[in-house]
């Protein structure tokens, strides 16, 4: 519960590498997830080698962790050694459809926070990169994946160099609803954004990016229609590639 | 550490409800988890009345824990919520694509995963039904879910009455790749499948499934192609009519 409860997302870390014993016992608690009819469809690529995590560093934007951390990991959606196992056994897999692939994905998160907070647990630091979906098709080329495996998301880890304050979140009424949803009316937003809105960091990021409202900071610069597109074209072609838009009997 | 290494899936459950302080408690450990760009696009829609997962039911295939364990946790991805107040803000969100979509699920899962390990360090027991992404429409409509929200798992949550044995996994090896992915030879996969193919428990289902191999138990019984395939078509639908596939600027 200390784990979950003081998680922050570390962005500087310390050269120290993770002994191997430490980072197979973290594996270990990946494992201990729940998985899918018991048939762990997802694999962790481990990358520790300083010219491979260099390779790596432009599908992440550059984010100087990449490098700087001990350890990258890529947790992918995998039905590839399933496959091979079903085909070796005289069984016909039918896995190559967009419902497994999702079904492969739930499996890798599910492992990927078991990771996370095994680690945390240990003193380890931890970050997750949201970009692993953005830049599939490279991370795939890369890390050698091959058909029937794509990469879902990538966590770097190491000891933490700075520990910063814990993040703000929506107080929790904003994403539990009872019974059924409730869906929200304008003045539940402004009460449930309140805070947020009032912080002093959103304040300074208004004037550093000259914008009258955080959420155009969202719109307009982080997060915007014309890169989501983007991603999504080139992740649609990935799942394609990789085997997993068989959508046909 | 030990809530991770002692998860088991729960599957009969005592009557004893969850007192709301403690369903808080977890509930708000689902809330530290990681989260793109700190916009927590996701809802849990938390399930107690009797009439109400009766209706839930047969979206899990009639599993009776359904409406035996106390709580249902419906684990949604949830862009509605961060539209609304973009839209409210002056702000045009993008977010009506696939590659949101894919954001707003890995959110809803990384805090589906802390909330159950909360709730397990707690005394409770948990088990995720995989069904929820096979008939998310029939789901959307019980929890009235609007546009912008797809459910991706669920989790239904109570004091267990019984606690099963550890279920086996496949060895470390098995999932995890140094530096790059190595792919599976077929002496590979024949060692790292041989303990699970040797179990007991494996040989029962061979017998009671009439089969040659477990392999084909799950391609032939549980996870077959044709239901595989309605089950992709259906989601993508869902994922259209949700509006999460205009995958144009």
């Amino acid at each position: 519960m200390n784990a979950i409860l003081n998680h922050r997302s570390i962005r500087k870390y310390k050269p120290t590498p993770i002994d191997e014993a430490t980072m197979d016992e973290i594996l270990l608690a990946g494992t201990r997830a729940s998985t899918t009819g018991n048939m762990q469809v997802y694999s962790i690529v481990v990358t520790t080698m300083p010219e491979i995590k260099q390779q790596l560093a432009p599908c992440h934007f550059n984010q100087p962790m990449v490098t700087q951390a001990p350890v990258v990991l890529t947790f992918c959606a995998d039905f590839n050694r399933f496959n091979k196992w079903c085909e070796q056994r005289n069984a016909i897999p039918g896995y190559d459809n967009f419902l497994s692939f999702t079904t492969a994905a739930i499996d890798a998160l599910l492992a990927a926070q078991n990771v996370c907070l095994a680690a945390e647990e240990k003193g380890l630091g931890i970050c997750y990169l949201g970009t692993t979906t953005y830049t599939a098709s490279k991370i795939i080329e890369i890390l050698k994946l091959p058909k029937g495996v794509v990469p879902i998301t990538t966590v770097v880890m190491g000891y933490p160099e700075e520990i910063p304050d814990l993040t703000d979140r929506l107080p929790l009424e904003a994403v539990v609803h009872r019974e059924v949803y409730h869906d929200y009316s304008a003045d539940d937003i402004d009460r449930l954004y309140a805070e947020k809105e009032a912080m002093p960091l959103t304040k300074k990021l208004l004037v550093e990016n000259n914008k009258e409202t955080l959420a155009q900071i969202f719109t307009d610069n982080r997060y915007t229609r014309k890169d989501n597109v983007a991603f999504s074209k080139a992740l649609l072609q990935v799942l394609h590639d990789q085997g997993f838009m068989n959508n046909q009997e």
